[in-house]
């Protein structure tokens, strides 16, 4: 399964080929509209998110409810291009126009300035249109795509908020991964811990009350995922290196571990591995998952369990120095913004990362041009690893 | 540029093809053997690596001390070999033979068991030998080679150890590339806080003396790196998002993190940004580098700031269960192990995947057939850079 | 630049999205229209060709004329979709409408059948649908992109008919491609030798008559190609290899040839060779062309020379023995088409993915993050070439 | 599975690394030394083919004659380097060393002039020896492992020379893929036409006596293969248009076809059609093969038929044009070569990236960690197709 996302922040739509989905996986498009909706939530939210509603069409790939596999194609119309018509219209345009909304001051924390000199745009807005959280809609699509298919391989993918400004929940070892994704999915702020939730909301309200911003740290958590994905053979093979880049190149993410993860640097060996058993019913399980899932760069069949860390939204709430390109002359922009924590929607965004890589390394593995034949082979390699 | 390495820990030998090199590089052979050595050394090593010193031997690519522009093989011989050419040996064996050193006693914390029921093996050496740490040998190899190219360029890497077993030092910010380097490069540990290198290797003496394994953080630090390298326009073309795949994919680690890293969980949208400024001499700058050299997955100039977090090597110090597949029995095992930490070493390593992920970069962006032109056209796009 | 194109024959649009081009490209929509309009043309066609005219929407990757450097999406609707909402629907539909239009009777010559069976599919209709001739469009309107690129760079692209069932053209040697592309253009068999095209249409008329169909060869000419695209380094680095899986991957293309093709089966060793000169205006030439533009997988300067040969287009004039998947039984079809040749269209598509190809081999080998200075390297590339 | 090949022609060794060959395949290493003989064999060779026996040494992925699931080293040593170390040395040498055997004159027909503008080399020798056919004796060494493989897999492959200088054979429709190779087998031009056999000697003799030298035709013929390999979904998965590639990739290969190939220009479309059959027994059948066992880019069943064409070895019999690189005066020259046709030997090459390109189908298609497992899928998956 390969795929590419497209489309501008303020451009007429956002698109989204998937190419190498099996044929006869049943979809709803209602899942696909839910999962752009819990996208588009998340306490401490603002602006555009309250207005606009994204809902998918499908133009190629599905027929009568099924795969087809072929390629698929979504489309999420931008509401709002009617405004934006001209600044961001496809013909040439005269040089009034041309400046219309044009961005010549770059913004400390975005890739305006070095997609500007990269690029050799004279507009940064060039640069802002791409580089928008906006495009992780597409991303949402397609592993809303890869979720229906997941399912009835039975694979079940949670995200949860861990911490926010500072604000730390636990997460009781003993949670399921439905029981997550169900307290996850009723908490304002995606947090599986009651006790946590209020502080965590009180931190958003006090922040966006400085106009301020704060980052966090989400977990995304899969269950059902047979032993064997991956693989240590070759550096390029393991998968939890490439959930590792499908998560770091989510906007604003600046990190991602595993199982234990940094905390490995204080634990002892004895601490953190994770002993083998075996029962008949069950097959080979650990006692535990300090490695969250992974040995090797293989999944083991113990939950994967992967966090990403996300920064801050850029604020200008102290005035930034930045520079103007044109005059090189130094300026300090202080702008409020209305979102002060992106964290909750974030975590979709991080699950739908995790999902897609998942998805992917299922398709490598088996046989994966027709469904039904597909989850006849997962069962018996299911059956096989049970009785190794 | 893309590569494959291949080799049994016992086996023959290791090996490596890099595809896609400039011709016109000068490669010394004995800067090969020098980044080999800095692998095999470190406080707390123990075994193997007291007595094998590792030379690479060049079999293709490279001609009077220059590359070919055509695939370079490098070669690592295993020594201690000829004590396994039964255990190891490509032909058939009868059944006595096969029984030799197998492994039927999967190790918690290792590939083992997970390699053997994918791969269907009866024997778990048959996982043991390729997810080796030896692997990395020639990961070390391949860099060794990409560093040399760097360095014509003006990138210069360094690596040092962070963290070890909970003892963190510190490390100023005014600290130079070449600084952290010089530095590294004379602690046995590679740290660079003098203060606290003491500590460190006391924590690994009294972990040895345990027989227990402790894991740690490295840093690794890229400068000279030019604008522009990645894109925020695909997912999957954003740099920050291959180095993380390149580190994670290191044996035993578990996470990675750029900048401030999961720092930003705890800070609020103004502390973490980096101001702009500009003179006419350095162009672009930032005042400060929370962001670790990224922005919107692209190199914005400032130096590349990657940490990387290592589990403790498993050990079997505290009898661990486990369970044998023949006979689906538990069984608890003791054994002692000589490393009691690898971080200094996995530093290494982490620094040969950061500086290969930034050569394929470099490679990706320019014209890269003659490393002559190469290099002219790099120099036209940082006055390019500078004059933007 | 990689690029993926989806949608039905019989779906709401055809898309595409290209992802790595350039910043800066000048893009003329009316330019990719007149392309589209090319591959509906041709002497021979019939059908839904007369009713629909293809027009191209842009939806990203392109703003105010000009490439962002993000991906672009391309949209070509199908008018025709309105009679096909049900049998083309997305959504589930009942058993009464899964049977209408559905297809049981594979095609000799087609995909059907072998679709069918690979993934598994019970309406035929599923695979027809995609693996249509239909899907070229966008394999065309990419190219026009392309084209408008490799125009500024001064590579010139022209395909011509050379052979339509049995009837052969002759090109002398000395037509430039400038000429090649205005005879080809201004013949409605886009056939370049005046005495031939009566001929040719004479075939295809009393092919029609018998309602049977007829193939064909085509030629595409590509001249200021820079020397070095490509490379001997590694198999599949050769670009001639890279072009010859483009033009077999159009749909009823049968093989390809470069240069004298075939013809070398029957040449002697010095018949086939081009001399090399020198001249201080030129640099080095060759004084034939028998290689067609490749020495080692390289293009060296000399008119890139492509054929693919067309196989008739399946036909059932003469009833052909086919089998009901429902019912296992035989059948005898007989359905006369209304394209009795569709040689000159395929000729058009194939110049496109030649084109392609030739700008992804520009892009690999140059930098193209901006246009601007991709031209400007790309000068300095050819000045050298001609000094070496 | 990926694979690399790497090594100069004089160099001490040739290498090769495949990655991705599932476990538990049983390999011969006789088996691929007796495929590497057939490579050196044919009538009409001369010189190195001669005097070196080429044998392969495994250095990783094989243990105990079977494969392990990781990456698998092939090395071929160069007898001859003994001769050549000076010349081809690793190390830099001082000027009078490097002027040994350096080549300043290009031959005209081979990549040396373009290589070395491209790759900006001053000795011309630095292309001569990567672009050399001796890089194909890896391909060959790959293909032997592959063989293996498809050989449990119930695949069989078969090349034979269809037409040398002009004589060409004719192949009875009748005859198998498993007569085609033996007969092959005992012909000395691997010819299967006992008639034309003769005629093609007396054609080689004649040429090479007076100096010149001739191309050809192979055929390669693959039995076995199961329906559906490859897809027609994206442009990039036609398994015909991958085995274009393949087979263009082959040094001196001007072309490619499949079934009628060219001779589909000259066909009506009621004379191309391969009509559909289906019994019990054998399922879905074609009653003729003119499309070369392709549909929709996909495996039909019927056996795979691919030609290609392979231009006369570049020879100077004929004193030909060239220009001396340092001082851009022309030049004659006249070296008599000693292989008048190595059509036969590049027969042997085109099975073998037949062979690879089908294998890698295959793995694609197929779960492909265990070879014992992929096995049982093959078989369910010819089981389901002759019950579709």
């Amino acid at each position: 399964m390969r795929y590419f996302t497209a489309g501008e922040s303020h451009g007429p739509e956002l698109t989204a080929i998937i190419d190498g989905l099996p044929a006869g996986i049943s979809i709803s498009v209602e899942e696909i509209n839910h999962e752009l909706k819990r996208r588009q939530g998340g306490y401490g939210r603002g602006g555009r998110m309250l207005i606009e509603t994204d809902t998918v069409e499908i133009t190629s790939g599905i027929r009568h409810g099924k795969t087809l596999g072929s390629p698929v194609t979504l489309i999420v119309k931008n509401d709002d291009f009617k405004n934006w018509e001209t600044v961001m219209g496809i013909e040439p345009v005269d040089d009034r126009a041309k400046k219309m909304r044009r961005l010549a001051k770059p913004r400390p924390g975005h890739a305006d300035l070095v997609g500007g000199i990269k690029y050799e745009h004279d507009d940064l807005r060039n640069v802002l249109e791409r580089s928008s959280a906006r495009e992780t809609t597409m991303r949402v699509a397609i592993a809303a795509i890869c979720k229906q298919m997941l399912k009835e391989l039975e694979i079940d993918v949670a995200g949860h908020v861990l911490e926010i400004g500072g604000v730390r929940g636990e997460i009781p070892e003993t949670m399921t991964v439905a029981e997550i994704r169900d307290k996850a999915e009723s908490s304002a702020v995606r947090c599986v811990d009651p006790k946590i939730e209020e502080a965590m909301k009180e931190k958003i309200d006090a922040t966006k009350k400085e106009g301020n911003t704060i980052g966090g740290v989400v977990e995304v958590v899969v269950g059902g995922v047979p032993i064997g994905l991956g693989s240590y053979t070759q550096w390029d093979q393991k998968l939890d290196g490439k959930i590792a880049q499908a998560v770091v190149s989510i906007n604003a993410f600046k990190g991602v571990e595993f199982g234990v993860g940094f905390e490995a640097a204080r634990l002892y060996g004895s601490e953190v591995m994770d002993e083998i058993v075996w029962s008949k019913e069950t097959g080979y399980t650990r006692t535990s998952n300090n490695l969250g899932g992974f040995e090797g760069g293989m999944t083991n069949g113990m939950p994967v369990v992967v966090r990403g860390v996300m920064k801050p939204i850029p604020t200008l709430y102290k005035p930034l120095q930045s520079v103007n390109i044109d005059t090189k002359e130094p300026y300090k922009a202080s702008v409020e913004r209305s979102d002060s924590s992106a964290v909750p929607a974030a975590c979709v965004v991080a699950e739908a990362m995790v999902t897609i890589e998942i998805a992917k390394a299922m398709l490598d593995k088996f046989e994966s041009d027709s469904f039904e034949r597909m989850k006849q082979e997962v069962k018996r390699y299911r059956d096989y690893t049970l009785n190794y």
